[in-house]
């Protein structure tokens, strides 16, 4: 017997939009994903998005909608504030905004802002942690969530305590596009966390994170004095982006004590491999969660709190 | 009485062009300045730019020129090579690659690269070391040179023992055209090492140098936070990135030891306040060198050992 969907769930970053429908038991029963994330949304218009992807699942026209991410930006399609740190999870839960003005049930989950000494914010990664939370670690966990932004998370308990924004992702794009080092990167091919020089410059950073920006230009230097190659040199600027963020991950007391639980690693894809090459290559223990299924599990949970019973 | 030349000095970086017409005794007779670097020349040409500059100073058809910089690169007028680390400076005067097919005798100094697990390059900075360094110390002296690519420098008496580039000056343009963070920077005004935000900056990232790519990101989140104004945002990307450095610059032992001498911060304008501004911040015992004095200080050394003594 085919089940009908209980709810949409939505995943709305940046540049990327993705839908799940869902039953009430859970079960996945269609998906969508394209780049049209909040910077095409914010012009070609949020609603028109959504709903050309529902209709596109045949969903019916009052299913309910749950959306996380930059969605809920000011720059977005309705602002959802932030839950500040020491944020418990469930609080986000509840703390969702209403689209207003449209055919259907449609709710914006808010984002975590950290405020004073080390400001930062995220939005979409709260409900990724709430998926991916291990609820029989009572003491603290570290959660390390690669990307463009990548999160490390501190949460003890259902409570997040702090976390750290790092700019991994654009960094590698910006300074392989528009620096010197574009030079070096023309026609770099795929690597994987495999590569020997990706593996180097992860331990020649997290040993001396200190010289991250001299590492960054060995990768220019490589090239005129080693003859390192297009796809070396971007293995080299990926690994030292990448250590230097861990190392930073890492700081702030966490080396110094032993962890209550591997870091847990919510990642997939290409970033997944990396990271876990990495850690490896750091004998740093971890687990990996996959974080498409991180996010759909935290959406379900807020689903449920937000439409009630029936979802 | 008015002295005639004895000899040309070019200092010829990628992005710029100075010349000084000097007379035997050292004195400066004339200065051109333009922004007429390598990358401009490679089209214009060499010759026609530098023999542009010779005759609105009225320069004699014979004069000599000595150059140091990139018109010595593999890209540039004609390639000058290297000499390798460990690099006694004199070295450096004995090197130069004659330019062939001129009316007069041009000389272009070689640079210095640095082979093995740390591979990096210089041209222009030896010259300016040459100028810089103080006779009258026997031991280890570090130099900080801040820049495009800066560059921090090991010198036991005449010998270039160590180095390392730092990408400061280019990560500070590209991140700040490019990135997320060009909305915060957008209509910065100028700010000196004296902003409270910049001091911030160097003193949190040189205490947790692993945090820099984090640090970075809160230009943004303090933006969005705490309504971080533009110069503020670009006083704390700039304060994150020399920090960034001079930890670097520091790290490899250099700390854990007495320095023989104090720091030598060879730089001009700007620049030179920032990094004055970053040092006294950090507690770190530093002199300065004019950045100009010492690249001309060391090319007159350069035409004495080049052209013979009518120089």
């Amino acid at each position: 017997m085919t089940t009908s969907p209980a709810y949409a769930a939505v995943d709305w970053g940046t540049s990327s939009f993705r839908l799940w429908l869902i039953d009430a038991g859970g079960q996945v029963l269609g998906e969508r994903r394209s780049g049209e994330g909040m910077t095409t949304a914010a012009k070609a218009g949020f609603s028109e998005i959504l709903e050309g992807h529902l209709d596109a699942l045949a969903a019916p026209k009052n299913l309910p909608v749950i959306i996380c991410g930059m969605a809920g930006a000011r720059q977005g399609w309705v602002e959802a504030g932030y839950v500040d740190v020491p944020a418990a999870l469930p609080k986000v839960l509840t703390a969702a905004a209403i689209v207003p003005n449209q055919k259907r049930d449609i709710r914006i989950l808010p984002g975590i802002a950290q405020r004073g000494a080390s400001p930062d914010v995220m939005r979409g990664e709260e409900t990724q942690l709430l998926g991916a939370r291990d609820p029989s670690v009572s003491g603290e966990q570290l959660f390390c969530m690669p990307g463009t932004h990548s999160k490390w998370v501190r949460l003890t308990g259902e409570t997040v305590t702090g976390f750290a924004s790092f700019m991994t992702g654009e960094l590698f794009d910006v300074i392989s596009k528009n620096s010197i080092l574009q030079h070096a990167l023309t026609d770099a091919g795929s690597f994987d966390g495999s590569h020997p020089v990706f593996l180097a410059a992860i331990k020649a950073v997290f040993a001396q994170p200190a010289r991250a920006t001299n590492l960054v230009f060995t990768v220019r230097s490589g090239q005129l004095l080693d003859g390192l190659d297009a796809t070396g040199a971007a293995a080299r600027l990926s690994g030292t982006l990448i250590g230097a963020e861990i190392a930073g991950g890492m700081a702030d007391g966490w080396q110094r004590k032993k962890l209550d639980a591997p870091i847990r690693l919510i990642a997939s894809g290409r970033l997944q491999g990396l990271y876990e090459a990495a850690f490896d290559a750091l004998n740093l223990p971890y687990n990996t969660i996959d974080a498409d299924e991180a996010v759909r599990r935290g959406l379900s949970q807020a689903a449920k709190t937000v439409f009630g019973g029936n979802t």
